[in-house]
């Protein structure tokens, strides 16, 4: 069934109101009239199943049939920073990574980063960004859309990550010496609520500096398996991982 | 270290012998010289460290330093199935799945494949396969290149699990029911050296018909999560699980 994400104040108590791209969207492209249904998801992640009363305009009115108990969520909110990488592997990574279940995307400006950040094609970037988690959140069925905010530089990332109960990076020389244990140790520590901040490096990975620093700040080195990842292929491991270890193992 | 993967006739006892494509990459694209050292892999999955010693025209003689100890493999084979999908997202299944461990890769013509398969373009489509598969081998230091086979349909692939120790089917039905403990309690059960086949479906899943004779057939029923997967995110979801159970977990 179709989903739209919404904004709080779109929910009255028996009611919610589309109106807008959403509104467009069911009744231009879904050709959708009245006793219809779709899923309303609001901020906070609940999800309700409701019924096309009204159209009129662009405006479409849904009365609410009932409040779903959805468990579509990962137990555990996973932010993946990603060195900037070339071309658009990002889309790839935030597209997957949302039907995977990522909390929030970060890209970051790494010192091996090859693209430039220009602040002004840049926010079209995000946007579009935004737009790609957005779509990947309603095929997926989600209940909760992943942000992908502004680039940060290495100073932002560390004050970002105070405010996480887990930070890992994925280290290629970990995985080359066959170093397996610490991802399992990590994932299999946490609980139900806590979240988990991955770096993961660009094409070129990380540099030597900015693992010191990282694992100075109480960064966990990690081997993502024996074989070497590509940048937008390690936080899909990582992910898969979270899920198996915390939804499938229980 | 740059990876080669030779024909076993190519090796003799003290030396291996490159000639082709493979050295036209050492001495033209890699500008490699006398004294330089490659990886090379025998059909086996052995990898040998080797220094060249000569070129000449289009031939490059090494010799063997010595034998390494890799452990780059699934401990179990992985066989993906995909239900031959639209466009160009089996080369995006093979290029992360050979990443992410698998042996081999198996085109399904399923009921909703939309693609028709054509014998003529499609020998060049299995080659063209194959070399991506091969750079992801290269390029994610394993030792041995997953095949990717001519497609198969429903008679076939029966045939095929038949050499199987385990056979599984993504199965979005069971996913959307909350169903998340099949695919854990297979992989746990596998031992080293078993073999998994898993069947994906393509866009539009499969069929209710291709279900039941699946599971007529012993294969098992697994969600992968409660979220929906494209049918190019599965195989990469399931080989993750893998390498999470036998290689991280140890």
């Amino acid at each position: 069934m179709q989903r739209y994400f919404l904004k709080n104040n779109q929910f009255q108590e028996q009611h919610v109101t589309i109106s807008g791209d959403d509104a467009h969207h069911i009744v231009r492209v879904m050709r959708m009239s009245e006793g219809n249904q779709v899923i309303c998801c609001n901020e906070k992640g609940d999800s309700a199943l409701c019924e096309i009363q009204n159209i009129s305009g662009n405006e479409v009115r849904l009365s609410i049939v009932e409040w779903l108990s959805e468990q579509k969520e990962l137990p555990i909110a996973v932010t993946i920073v990603n060195g900037l990488p070339k071309g658009d592997k990002l889309e790839l990574i935030i597209q997957k990574g949302t039907e995977l279940g990522a909390t929030m995307f970060v890209p970051f400006i790494a010192a091996r980063s090859i693209v430039k950040w220009d602040e002004k094609k840049g926010k079209k970037k995000i946007e579009r960004w935004n737009k790609i988690s957005k779509e990947a959140a309603e095929q997926s069925h989600r209940t909760v859309v992943p942000q992908v905010v502004d680039p940060v530089n290495m100073q932002q990332l560390l004050h970002l990550s105070k405010s996480y109960d887990y930070k890992i990076v994925a280290y290629e020389e970990e995985a080359k010496a066959g170093e397996t244990t610490k991802l399992h140790a990590t994932l299999s520590n946490m609980n139900k609520g806590e979240s988990l901040l991955v770096v993961i490096g660009p094409e070129g990975g990380l540099t030597d500096k900015e693992v010191s620093i990282l694992s100075e700040n109480d960064f966990i080195l990690c081997g993502f398996g024996p074989r070497i990842l590509r940048a937008e292929t390690a936080p899909l491991y990582v992910l898969a991982a979270v899920s198996y270890q915390t939804e499938m193992m229980r």
